[in-house]
């Protein structure tokens, strides 16, 4: 830890985040921006100061110096062309946290590797793993999310084990990027955000490194279905296939045994993988340990802290980024696992500290990329179990025009829930001989925007391979709307030029 | 209204309080208490001044005084034999709503006749339905619920509508009582308190004076099975035929239609009854209409406004009563809808809207009477869909010697979820013919305590024909322990002295 004992933190101190990550940074920006000397400190259990985690699965794999082990800074370099470093601040940003009681103009500790166990929000005290007990004015909560492993591999056999990870923090992009290095096969389980994006990394490194086979294995259908609509995650399915992932779609494993160096995964579909490593992203599930000894609530349904439309759980205790489930006054209740979500909720809640009492109004985004071909950005409630209407620039003969391709999809007259695995003979056999010969025959979803609808309105936004247009489609959603023509709503977006 | 036009009312309040019943009357005392020169106003949409409900069921009908019409000030005699009004106070304790800003010790005032219809918590204003504005400094909602209604009565005829009424107010009291009078037959929809015992105070009121029929009938197997165990709710269901209710379980109504003065009613069984008034009492819902324009949250499955353990929804404005779903830290998420409920929930709101920061933790009780031979009080969850354990004193050949009646029931293991009707061809009998032969072979329920349980915990305590306990109650669920043996646990309550 740093420092070495919790005796050397202050025993009080006006402003006080549980959780050394995104939520937590912003929080204290915007804190120190509404209270100029204010003091903060941050008790985070991870061992580094805060840092961003989406390059972690994106341009972490893509930077040039993607094999010096470990990556000075984690630099990578942004689609911008200008590099920077995972890390929020440089070291000398932060003040040291025995220094802080008497730093005149405030600033930023970091008391890390140090786990907070309970919060009494009545006497205003945290209380650290040790029993280290810290009193504070105001609180916030930013603990974040723990990635979820799969329940066989729990009792599993230590030599099994060893070979299978999760992957969130720069320590597993080290060690799966030592993998890579190696050409290993790399399985990845899962076809939500973390699954696709590393596959296609990993699809991309290996290519630029001449080796290493990379499988990508889940139950469903195609990849992000929990987001696109499914014909959109077929289509997608296959162009990850076109650079190069392995995508064994509606398949699980059924038994994995050690094999020499690898892992031999045996799928319920008969097919059986050697594989030297298994990283796990079947999504993570929020930090709320100290819920029951604090008594906070957990939410029933959605987990994370519950609290209200200001991110408050109680007088003076906040909780925003992953780990809050927070009213959203538009969209109802909600939790939220994304990078501009924890910097906007942490921006509030910081705020909210300093005396502002406003509401979680502002409708967060996220974005993702899969590869050269894809890049989508979203908002609202873009949830795939919703009825959608996607609507999407195909390229014609000419190039140049392009038409209109009006799709609408509602999952129940449609085929099944998204629990409903769907045997699809060509796609499996695509997979297990990793052919590019992807289902070529589909339109070409190049360009487009799907609208995700809810009693008739439009709550949630995808706008895919068009960029510069969230604004839009964030006015869009707080209008509340009921449109007629979606078609017309859609020529705002300008999806042609 | 009263005053005449809204615009008599102050523009300005520092303490305004929606809703004018138990739960905003006990904030008013709970803040002036906290804050000896306080302005409350509260803008209730009834024409009275806050009163009790408690007595319209019971006392009220044992009142000698029962058959003047209006009964003045409605005065009723207590158990202890001493007499009050249901007004919590006279008329003179108010401070007209014109005076109040300028009123130099403070005081409350009642804006009668007055809805609100929206609530804005960033800019604290409140609306009435008339568009008239106030701000405020801090806010609590107290609205309560309505009584619901059946569906089958929306829509039927204004001359069957004419005869079908529901119960929550003096005015309710004035016209059933009038048909009490008239010595009429009354029927009684729903085997839940009000019910429960207003069957009884009406078979009560019916003998006293010389005739009128009153039937109970309801869907459930016994009285009161939102509570109590089967067996018990059965035998409850024996006394109150003892009493005179002519009661017919298992039952539902068919059609109503007219006939000359009387509703014809046709049963499911195949029964047919004539009745006068039929009284629906078959629970009721929280008033959250101005919830959606105020954009404030509505608990998906309890319903009522969500609040924190500090009875808050947003910054300066809280929720108490009825109306008012909020975290109990020790057994989680409720919504109660009792008298002591309102009481202690009005308190503690109105000691934080003076600044408290408190959670609610104590627990608060309600009871209720069913005739002479029935008095019960509970803590906690009295839920008979949980697991109980019943201990009994029964009465013995040699009267004042008692043996114990040890009785487990878990409703999973016994008949069913509380929405099976069960079919029992006795106890129709029994009602069809009101014969007063009730089931006597069953022991003797006399006097005895019923733990509620939920993973191996007392989650509550129902205290039947038992009272000065509820204090001993409330430790033990405080103490949220595992007891090997309930039996130990049920001595201290001392069931046979
Ligand atoms: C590989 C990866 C890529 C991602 N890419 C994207 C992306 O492209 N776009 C996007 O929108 N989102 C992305 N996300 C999601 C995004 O990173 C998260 O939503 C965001 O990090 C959440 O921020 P947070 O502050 O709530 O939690 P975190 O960043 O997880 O921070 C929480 C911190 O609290 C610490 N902590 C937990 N409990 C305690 C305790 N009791 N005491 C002390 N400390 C504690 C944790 O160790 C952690 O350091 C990605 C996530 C991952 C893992
Ligand atoms: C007949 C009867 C007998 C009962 N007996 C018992 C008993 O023995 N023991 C027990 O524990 N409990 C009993 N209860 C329940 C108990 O009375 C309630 O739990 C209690 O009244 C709830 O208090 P409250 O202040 O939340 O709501 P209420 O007392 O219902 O007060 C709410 C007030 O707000 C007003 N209002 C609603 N919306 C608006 C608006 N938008 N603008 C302005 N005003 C508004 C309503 O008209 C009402 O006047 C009984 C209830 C009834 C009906
Ligand atoms: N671009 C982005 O916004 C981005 C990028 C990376 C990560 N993240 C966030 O990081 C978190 C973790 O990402 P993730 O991809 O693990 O989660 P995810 O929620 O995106 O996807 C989880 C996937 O796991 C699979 N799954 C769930 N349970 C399973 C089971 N029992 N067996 C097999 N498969 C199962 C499903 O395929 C599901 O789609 C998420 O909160 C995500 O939003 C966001
Ligand atoms: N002593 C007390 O604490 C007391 C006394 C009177 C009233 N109250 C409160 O007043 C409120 C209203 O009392 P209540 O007796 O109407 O409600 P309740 O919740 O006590 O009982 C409702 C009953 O209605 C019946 N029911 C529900 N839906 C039905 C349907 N569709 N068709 C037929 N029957 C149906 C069921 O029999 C159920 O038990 C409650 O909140 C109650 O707690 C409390």
């Amino acid at each position: 830890t740093s420092p070495d004992s919790s005796e050397k933190l202050p025993k009080h101190v006006p402003y006080l985040i549980i959780g050394g990550g995104t939520a937590a940074f912003s929080a204290f920006r915007s804190i120190k921006s509404n209270d100029a000397k204010a003091k903060v400190l941050i008790i985070s259990n991870e061992n580094r100061k805060p840092y961003m985690r989406p390059p972690l699965s994106k341009e972490l794999w893509y930077t040039p110096n993607a094999n010096e082990d470990p990556i000075k800074d984690y630099r990578f370099k942004q689609w911008t062309g200008s590099e920077r470093s995972l890390f929020f601040e440089p070291d000398e940003f932060f003040v040291d946290p025995e220094k802080l009681e008497d730093s005149v103009n405030g600033g930023i500790a970091v008391a890390q590797g140090f786990s907070v166990k309970k919060v009494d929000a009545q006497s205003r005290t945290v209380t650290l793993n040790d029993g280290y007990k810290i009193t504070y004015n105001e609180c916030l909560i930013a603990t974040g999310c723990a990635p979820k492993n799969l329940p066989m591999f729990h009792d599993a056999a230590p030599n099994v084990r060893e070979k299978v990870m999760v992957y969130r923090t720069p320590d597993d992009f080290d060690r799966l990027r030592r993998y890579a290095t190696e050409k290993r096969t790399i399985t990845i389980v899962g076809n939500g955000f973390i699954g696709s994006e590393l596959a296609c990394s990993l699809a991309h490194y290996s290519k630029e490194n001449g080796g290493g086979k990379v499988y990508q294995i889940f139950q469903e259908g195609g990849n992000m279905s929990k987001v696109l609509p499914n014909y959109l995650s077929r289509w997608t399915m296959a162009k990850m296939k076109n650079q190069g992932v392995c995508v064994i779609p509606n398949a699980s494993i059924k038994s994995a045994t050690r094999d020499e160096e690898s892992l031999k995964l045996e799928l319920n579909n008969g097919m059986t993988l050697l594989s030297d490593i298994v990283v796990i992203c079947v999504g993570c599930s929020p930090n709320t340990n100290l819920a029951s000894p604090s008594k906070l609530e957990v939410d029933r349904s959605l987990g994370g802290f519950v609290v209200n439309a200001e991110l408050e759980a109680r007088r003076n205790l906040y909780v925003a980024g992953d780990a809050s489930c927070f009213y959203d006054p538009l969209l109802g209740r909600r939790r939220v696992e994304h990078h501009d979500h924890s910097v906007v909720s942490g921006k509030l809640a910081g705020e909210n500290m300093t005396g502002a009492k406003k509401p979680y109004v502002h409708q967060s985004m996220f974005w993702s990329d899969l590869g050269p071909e894809i890049g989508y950005e979203g908002i609202g409630l873009a949830d795939s179990s919703l009825p959608t209407v996607g609507i999407f620039a195909l390229p014609s003969a000419t190039e140049g025009r392009s038409s209109t391709d009006n799709l609408t999809e509602n999952r129940d007259a449609d085929d099944g829930s998204k629990h409903t695995i769907i045997v699809d003979e060509k796609s499996q056999t695509d997979a297990v001989t990793c052919d590019d010969d992807a289902n070529e025959e589909q339109p070409n979803y190049g360009r487009g925007v799907i609208f995700y609808l809810k009693n008739e309105k439009i709550v949630g936004v995808l706008l895919w391979n068009l960029f510069n247009r969230v604004g839009l489609a964030r006015t869009i959603i707080n209008q509340n709307k009921k449109y007629d023509d979606l078609n017309e709503v859609a020529k705002l977006f300008e999806i042609h030029s």
